[in-house]
């Protein structure tokens, strides 16, 4: 599987690279953004895999009415980082999941900026490149968490607001890169030790939760339960360290906003 | 001046990269950290820019006892984003502002991790390497903003979450970088709109608000007034589209923050 999905993702990413000033399309919502740059790739993509597996099936960030089922599914982002991407921000990636069953059985995640290709397999561990990745082991006081706003939910802004004020003085800082699979890729890495975000779809973290776990973390709904694939959850991922304190300060953060 | 001081940069870039695991020490404040990278940088400059400029002062981010004078002085921030150091997210830069009659004559920073120099002098526009900057033109409800979390003034904690919570429903988006010098050669750079922190240093702020200001953009004391550079302000940039509208959303703020 590696080795037919890294080749297409590498070519994926020049397409990616070839929009010097990509035409940018709202989607409707509150900084709901999609670009030619996202359609190109996700269609270069599709195209590329359905060749090399003939029966998988697709839920892809650019598509419509997509159920996934047990079978063996591509759950695709073309572009996470969308307004970083077409904001000429270098902080963009291009993330494939793969599942069968529901249950992720290989995620690759590619930095096309400084030529990073991050992979997971279960039981095999996570990697960037040639280097095995680790998840950090600082206590939640000095923990640096990165998360998302939920831009296009502006139900979620509350919340999201609380959870920023109520967390910086409790951790060492608070990062928001704008790439959730770049968070959680940093998560994995050791770089910060927990990443939230109140509404994430499957393909922001599907490859990225295998990734996290992989290396020694932990994912999870944060309102409780494992991450599902089938739609947008609250997903929150951080290192052992220090997830269930996270967890239990953002539900209390969730219950204070209703 | 700009020849003198590139090629001490670079060799100062180097001895902060070969820190693979530097030692970190906390200067006393919630998450306010220095690690022997930063001494070491510090030193260097000061040891080589002395010996460029003799008679030149120094006002530095990891120094003592400094007081602003009107003579030639350099302001230097031997490593801007401390923790992103020593979590190893590469995004750090190395800020050296000139100033005379305590106003900016040059500005230079580098990000040794993209092998980026930005440079500006007044009247002669800001570069990066070879390319010109400017700053964006996006209509406030458009922007990206930057912001810093000033997390060493627990004082501060309460009006950074309410601007957080209050901006964020306003422009597209914001972002949190961890680095007040990345943020603003992103708001030169065309690459955000706009980026404050309540209490920001002069080492922070002095050479990249001649970068900002010379790519087209204004910087200001967020409470009014213009950037002074003897001591920390609550410091706001943005693009001339959004300045105005960006200081009067933070000013209310703060008003009703008291």
């Amino acid at each position: 599987m590696h080795n037919a999905i890294e080749p297409i993702i590498r070519r994926a990413a020049r397409l990616m690279l070839d929009f010097a000033d990509p035409a940018v399309y709202s989607k409707g919502r509150h900084a709901d953004f999609v670009t030619e740059g996202d359609v190109a790739v996700q269609n270069f993509l599709i195209e590329e895999l359905s060749k090399a597996f003939p029966t998988a099936c697709f839920l892809a960030e650019e598509g419509e009415d997509q159920q996934l089922t047990d079978k063996f599914t591509f759950i695709i982002d073309p572009i996470d980082g969308t307004t970083n991407y077409f904001r000429r921000r270098r902080c963009s990636m291009i993330s494939i999941g793969v599942v069968e069953g529901k249950q992720p059985v290989f995620g690759m995640i590619y930095d096309p900026y400084r030529d990073e290709m991050y992979y997971a397999e279960p039981g095999k561990g996570s990697w960037c490149n040639d280097d095995r990745l680790h998840v950090a082991d600082m206590p939640f006081e000095k923990a640096l968490i990165g998360f998302g706003t939920a831009p296009y939910y502006e139900e979620l802004f509350d919340v999201t607001g609380r959870a920023f004020a109520e967390l910086l003085p409790k951790v060492a800082d608070i990062r928001r890169t704008g790439s959730a699979c770049m968070d959680l890729c940093d998560v994995a890495a050791g770089r910060s030790d927990g990443h939230f975000e109140w509404r994430l779809q499957p393909w922001d973290y599907c490859a990225a939760t295998l990734l996290v776990e992989e290396a020694g973390g932990q994912c999870g709904n944060i309102l409780g339960g494992a991450v599902t694939y089938d739609k947008g959850i609250p997903h929150m991922a951080a290192s052992a360290r220090i997830f269930d304190q996270l967890q239990e300060t953002l539900q209390t953060i969730w219950r204070e906003s209703r």
